[in-house]
């Protein structure tokens, strides 16, 4: 069944206030959700309401919590989730974040004793609004190994990026540190079909094509040592800078039970108008895009999903079952 | 022939002098270039001597250049390299970057209208050493296609990052974004045998193993549409930002023969004291290279490197012929 965007955004709400979030957590939590949904982003749509709710109603999270600023200084500030949903302690550091960045020309903003953040690009919507360039960083519950070794320690660890256009949509760059996402290694054990080789480790840290060996294992991060080096560059950001935990020490999201994950979020957000110039900025933009766009098969990043996002926004959103 | 480490930099300073570059810039040039040879990292070494004194006598660098604070406001800086070495430019981007960062929290510095940066992760060892967590990010002429392109857009667009540590090196992580070096497709080139696949395209933009059809078209990016899209932040952030020239405006610097490249670099650093703390900051990065370090075969980032630069400070660089 479709309803529309609102409604969709009022029902997940309403669930997550039934399993105890607070109407504000409750209310970012869903529209983030939702979002996530229309733009085609299932992984992290209204799949995660479920999994949101028993993470409240076992303690995972405190649906009461209020995120705060726990610390400012000169251009960067620290928000502390206190154990709540992600989303109401990241809408604040970037929104604050931005009001340093506009004034500094560049801010810090760390989040800190966090849960999932979903769609990390999400997060930067206003502050490219707003103008500014921003980068977001998150860690989650260990799924890989370091560079040499076999057990998981990193999050898969996203790196995200919107770069503001005139008259244009900003590009939005969204991806995980890991080969491949862990839904679809899922899939194929569910389905008991083999996974390629490079995906993932079993549980003694040997490279295999068991789907089920692979879940009780661990994810492999793109590109090799590399990749792995990328994940510990995030995962030393958003937490040693904010105090919050390292993969290693949170539960997983996938499980009902267990600890308060504690993870970390970070965003950098820049000023062009502080450095090259807003008019330099927007000829540079546009010089590379065109360059890009040369090339036939190129698409701008976030377009697809943005288009999805405003098709959903005027026919609703599919609602699964229950809500 | 082994020479001492400052009489290796002395007699590579002389030989850009000849070839008319200031003191100032040979000898900053000259120390970048010998360390990187002590740390074994040859293709960024004393084989670019030869490159760089052609460069500065076809004018595609101004030897006599100064490289000066262009704009500062608040914690954002820029700075202009007037077409000399990257290397003054950047050593004085970290160096007054390090001061706002140290004052606000963080600080944005970018570098325009410069040319090769070295190993990147090097300009960041004076942030380190006061403590402070650093990013670098460079491009270099075009090599890579953007995702879904088949012409060459992006440089291999390096990312670096430095995370200081108590009582321990600081962690030293410096990645190019392309799936190999240059250098080993040339290697295989002048050897006549072929390269894996992903390694390259050729001049039409298709897959190839030939070595040399990989020369004449584009190197891929590491982890297919990722990578680019890595690449393709690199490629805003040092440009867009600053001012600098795009890598498919700059000439390759393996040409003689071109224009100024004009290319950028920008470098983000965060002061963990203003975050976290730094006792938490300590604990923080401890407490994951423990968890890391559980796994036999992880070694720390830059670890090996720093081994060799000392090993070379105490016996001495060997000195291609012509030095």
């Amino acid at each position: 069944m479709k309803v529309p965007f609102d409604e969709a955004v009022r029902r997940v709400a309403l669930q997550l206030e039934a399993a105890g979030a607070s109407e504000a957590q409750a209310v970012s939590t869903a529209l983030a959700l939702v979002r996530a949904e229309a733009q085609g982003i299932g992984s992290h749509g209204l799949s995660r309401v479920t999994q949101y709710a028993s993470h409240l109603r076992n303690g995972r999270v405190d649906g009461e919590a209020e995120a705060v600023i726990a610390r400012e200084h000169g251009a960067v500030l620290l928000v502390d989730a206190r154990d709540g949903f992600a989303f109401p302690a990241c809408e604040l550091a970037v929104e604050r974040g931005s009001q340093l960045a506009k004034k500094f020309g560049v801010c810090f903003a760390g989040v800190t004793n966090s849960h999932h953040a979903g769609v990390l690009v999400d997060h930067l919507r206003p502050a490219a609004k707003a103008g500014l360039v921003g980068l977001a960083f998150a860690n989650s519950p260990s799924a890989m190994p370091a560079a040499g070794g076999k057990r998981a320690i990193f999050g898969t660890n996203p790196i995200a990026a919107v770069f503001p256009r005139k008259d244009h949509d900003a590009l939005m760059i969204d991806l995980a540190l890991s080969e491949t996402a862990r839904g679809k290694i899922a899939v194929a054990a569910k389905k008991g079909e083999p996974i390629p080789l490079g995906w993932a480790l079993d549980s003694e840290g040997r490279p295999t094509t068991d789907a089920k060996a692979a879940l009780a294992g661990s994810m492999l991060p793109i590109a090799g040592a590399k990749g792995a080096m990328l994940a510990l560059i995030v995962e030393i950001l958003v937490t040693a800078l904010t105090g919050a935990h390292i993969g290693s020490e949170a539960s997983s999201f996938f499980e009902d039970e267990g600890n308060r994950p504690r993870i970390g979020q970070a965003f950098i957000l820049v000023n062009p108008g502080a450095l090259s110039g807003n008019d330099v900025y927007n000829e540079r933009i546009e010089a590379l895009i065109a360059a890009m766009l040369v090339d036939d098969g190129v698409r701008l990043p976030g377009e697809r999903r943005l288009a999805l996002e405003r098709r959903a926004r005027e026919e609703g959103i599919e609602l699964p079952p229950g809500l």
